[in-house]
């Protein structure tokens, strides 16, 4: 069906497919997101590595010796999966900043990421934001993921998030909703979708944006899967926003890669008696994060190049800008009614011309007029 | 009656009446908040001041000439109302702070202070916090008001408000649910009570606390006022809490007031789709207010060397603070089922020693437990 130079590999790839082939039997005796297997990778080479394993004695090097990657990668072909690795076109350049961060034990760069769809990875991720929260979120928060996610969709900024019920979901709805296709980075597989009830949502996903995964073909998830997913999540975009999370959530998880990646952390507010303003609210009030209510708010942050956001304007009060003595007398004639200048004067203290002075710059700002009687009254 | 040397004085007061009935005359040919009035008054006396306005010619020095504080000063007495001045022991030492503050054209310590109830002004200020926010609030804001003033009246912080409805009234009830009296701060006479829907809470409100006010009986309340009267809750408290407020609101004056004197500012979020919370989420975002959501915080704020918040913890996880190894064997046991040692090493790729080292861990610590039939499951 096709050359062993390029199964699996990315259009325009100059990466060795022996390189491609170790990093997809690695990523096959090891877990995802251990740092030193990263770290083995980038010092002594992928092929080394995977040489080693398979001399490994005991069952891990029966398990090794066992595995067929070019199989893996040619069967991930036939079900329209491509395994992007460092130094494709597509390789998202963001996701070297992992090599050198560590945190619970767990980081890395990717050995590798199966993708499926028909968007370029790296183009996706260059203007991207992630947006995480909780699975079980409240109705505010579906309606601020969808409505946030459509606004920077809307601007050019892709949205990427998992692939869970709720605010996951919503975010990818609210983007597909306007005009950039969104990336979903899940923790399992790309050959099942998980979780089920998502399957037509991961459809209409990659028939625009992009699935991606550590994880090869055939392989479950679990919690530390769906941890070690979240620091895709914040490495791939420029910022990570976080809508609604409950104490010691995942969203928690995301948002602490996201920091230690040195990225822009961002967060909704919400009812503070809701248990899913938790998080957000935890973020900002320890400065981790920044206060965002509106899609101008991430657009600023993440791209402050752009141009102004359309924050909308609070409308000014007719008096704003009028000096203090000013004030005064427009707050000396009543509402209905009229007053003259011996009243207003008697009333306030002041001397007839000052007031004059004062009615002078009221009537130019049209906040007064004088009625037929010769008394003020307000317009 | 009484002598002359304790008409409207506070009790243990050191004041000339001389100096009290200055006071009480420039207060009624000036304005509240004119912060060269206060500086004169610093600079000359209040006695000299009035001397020289009874001197002045015209509409104005007539209107001086004609008043009678020592009256006025009685008449508050026959209310109930006593006239606090600069030099009284209950004169709370915070104000002072405005001497030096002007804001918008605004500012100056007050003239003196009318007051009414049982309490003593200097000792319930010494310990209190602001809370300010919509009169046209939302039932969570009022929610809110009500549970975090009752928090910190129940630590023996005195909550200071305004008499609107909405959040002042509410931050009123929610303290005098707890043991600590409040004080309204209001911008009218204290002959009357505005609004006139609050007179029942007023009442109760000055049983134990107080109401103050900078205006003499028979003043009435302007937009103005209300702004100047701002400055005093704010100089009065340790710090400011803002429950909802829309934008351009009065609240967003009080914030500014307490930013200006260098109080703790906090606002406390809520829903970005409520109009109510544009001034708590701006204030926020900008750096000027602290994030609030719980009693424990404002306690937390402005009493740094009170007991320790109860904030209440979140929940931990059993399976916080694992290393990564004892995680990802505890994840690879199914939630129903068990797994041989045999089995966990092919699946894992873990040598049987280290296996049994993790797995001894999680039996350490109660995660896992080995069944009749030597496999382990979770506990």
């Amino acid at each position: 069906m096709s050359t062993s130079e390029d199964v699996g590999s990315a259009k325009g790839a100059s990466v060795r497919i022996e390189e491609r082939l170790a990093r997809v039997g690695i990523a096959y005796v090891t877990e995802p997101g251990d740092p030193a297997v990263s770290k083995a990778v980038a010092d002594f080479g992928a092929e080394a590595i995977w040489e080693g394993m398979l001399q490994w004695s005991g069952q891990r090097g029966l398990k090794a010796r066992e595995y067929r990657p070019e199989a893996v990668l040619e069967g991930g072909l036939r079900q329209g999966l491509r395994y992007l690795v460092p130094g494709d076109d597509e390789w998202p350049r963001r996701l070297t900043d992992l090599a050198n961060v560590v945190f619970r034990g767990f980081g890395g760069e990717p050995l590798g990421l199966w993708v499926k769809g028909s968007a370029r990875l790296g183009e996706l991720a260059d203007f991207s934001v992630g947006m995480v929260g909780s699975r079980s979120c409240t109705s505010y928060g579906e309606r601020q993921a969808l409505e946030l996610a459509h606004h920077v969709s809307d601007s050019g900024v892709s949205v990427i998030s998992g692939g869970a019920f709720g605010i996951d979901a919503a975010a990818h709805r609210g983007a597909m909703s306007a005009r950039t296709p969104t990336v979903a980075v899940l923790a399992n597989g790309l050959d099942e979708y998980y979780p089920a009830g998502n399957a037509g949502l991961f459809e209409r996903i990659c028939e625009e944006g992009l699935l991606v995964s550590e994880l090869a073909p055939g392989e479950h998830p679990t919690r530390v899967r769906f941890l070690i997913r979240n620091r895709l999540i914040a490495a791939l975009s420029i910022g990570t926003l976080v809508v609604e999370g409950a104490a010691r959530s995942g969203t928690q998880n995301t948002m602490n890669w996201a920091s230690e990646l040195g990225r822009v952390s961002m967060a909704v507010p919400g009812p503070v008696s809701s248990v899913f303003s938790y998080t957000p609210h935890e973020l900002i009030r320890s400065g981790q994060a920044v206060l965002v209510t509106h899609g101008s708010d991430i657009l600023e942050l993440i791209a402050p190049g752009a141009p102004e956001p359309v924050r909308p304007e609070p409308a000014r009060r007719r008096t704003d800008g009028l000096e203090p003595a000013a004030l005064a007398v427009y707050e000396a004639i009543p509402a209905k009614g009229s007053r003259t200048v011996g009243e207003l004067s008697a009333k306030l203290g002041f001397s007839v011309p000052k007031l004059l002075s004062c009615l002078g710059k009221l009537e130019e700002g049209q906040l007064v007029v004088k009625n037929p009687r010769g008394a003020w009254q307000l317009c």
